[in-house]
């Protein structure tokens, strides 16, 4: 049985998506649990990697579940959690078709980098937002997003030591959203939400960074539309830290877990 | 110099406020930083205690920094911080008149109980909410909410284990907020929000289980009304985990730290 899982994850210890020795990680610790639960080795298959120290409250995976095993699809969520520590947590589960592959079948990614703006640590705020000690201006960060929009080269948004066929994405929005107290009065910080087909890596980080510094002027929003062009990665600002940033929605056309 | 602080924690590993042997507290934690900060054995006076694992965006303190200490009353606060752990934050220091005592000077306190609705835990709210499997109605839950508000013998809303000399308080009010996704399209928690001249032991997390309770009507709100008229602790539901609870602010009538 095709097993799709929706899961969510607090990144702060866990060394990103992808298994390997240095730590756990979130698709060490769902092959575990879907061992421990069910006796049976698996490859899960996530709609992509995430960095170690990334959030994600909407990631989505799938695996083969052997037909012996006996259980209502949308419980197999409960039997791993079962297992898994707390940082990770399966939200839903269901049964999808056996063409269904998380990483190929998705269309769309949203990834959400929130900042708040402090000159000190907030201990509340530091867990899932990076500090940033500027005020960067909300129209100057907007009209750099928006030159992010469409499809473009992001070469020069990408670390150095990924191999990918080609840097071209489609970005379909990118939206420095104010990050304000619930009565709207006080602005603390700004989420730069951003959906696209897909992101190279480090992508959303510098995205983040670059936004943020064309808000506070200190860089200019011709060298985005240089970097866009085909420019190189040291006209842009630096790399976000992993701790602002959140998966929050994969995309595949149709709900995967109805509601 | 009088000097208060205005303080931030996440609780989660914090054994409370008040100094003790079994962990690290946050009084404990000041205490130390002012020792290492500025050579002077102090004893920091805080607004009021919190419990163990219950979190703090804005508490206030004071203490007496010796004369002989040559620091700007708004940098002290950058000086502790060198000495704190992360989850701990002075956010602004100042001097204060002699006459001001973080405790008895304050007037009011604002705290905000965090619930959210699902009957999986979510490893992204888990930090500063607590999870409730039933889906409260708000109408019910503001109802209830009304009932607490005013002067009013809380008794029942204590538990066992304090010695005060009366259980009489005024709660100036208590809100129930949906905690909602930015286009509120989706209210997946519920903000409680309580403000009174003071709050016995455990007071406001027995009053959050009770609003939720009311809400889902597992609790008879004439219960409630039982409960305020002198009655027991065992009319109302349960306490609810500490969590959940954030002291936000506190208001001692005038701006302590300027802006």
């Amino acid at each position: 049985m095709n097993t799709a899982l929706l899961v969510s994850y607090d990144g702060t210890h866990l060394s990103g998506w992808q298994i390997q020795n240095n730590g756990p990680t979130v698709q060490g610790e769902l092959e575990r649990a879907v061992r421990e639960a069910f006796g049976a080795e698996v490859r899960v298959t996530g709609s992509g990697r995430t960095d170690a120290g990334v959030h994600a409250a909407g990631q989505v995976c799938n695996f083969d579940l052997p037909e012996k095993i006996r259980i209502q699809p949308q419980r197999v969520a409960d039997a791993l959690n079962v297992f898994l520590p707390p940082a990770v947590r399966v939200l839903k589960s269901a049964a999808v078709s056996e063409e269904f592959d998380a990483c190929r079948s998705a269309k769309k990614k949203t990834y959400r980098y929130s900042v708040y703006f402090s000159r000190r640590e907030n201990p509340l705020l530091e867990r899932y937002a990076a500090r940033f000690a500027g005020s960067p201006d909300f129209a100057r960060m907007g009209e750099c997003a928006r030159l992010l929009e469409g499809e473009h080269d992001f070469a020069a948004f990408s670390s150095t030591g990924s191999s990918v066929k080609t840097t071209v994405r489609t970005v379909y929005s990118a939206k420095p959203v104010p990050w304000a107290d619930e009565c709207g009065e006080r602005v603390f910080g700004v989420h730069i939400d951003v959906c696209g087909n897909g992101f190279l890596y480090n992508m959303v980080r510098i995205m983040a960074g670059a936004i943020l510094e064309c808000g506070t002027g200190k860089l200019p929003v011709s060298a985005v539309e240089e970097a866009l062009g085909g420019g190189k990665r040291d006209l842009l600002g630096k790399t976000m830290p992993a701790k602002g940033l959140t998966l929050r929605h994969v995309d595949y056309g149709f709900d995967l877990f109805g509601e």
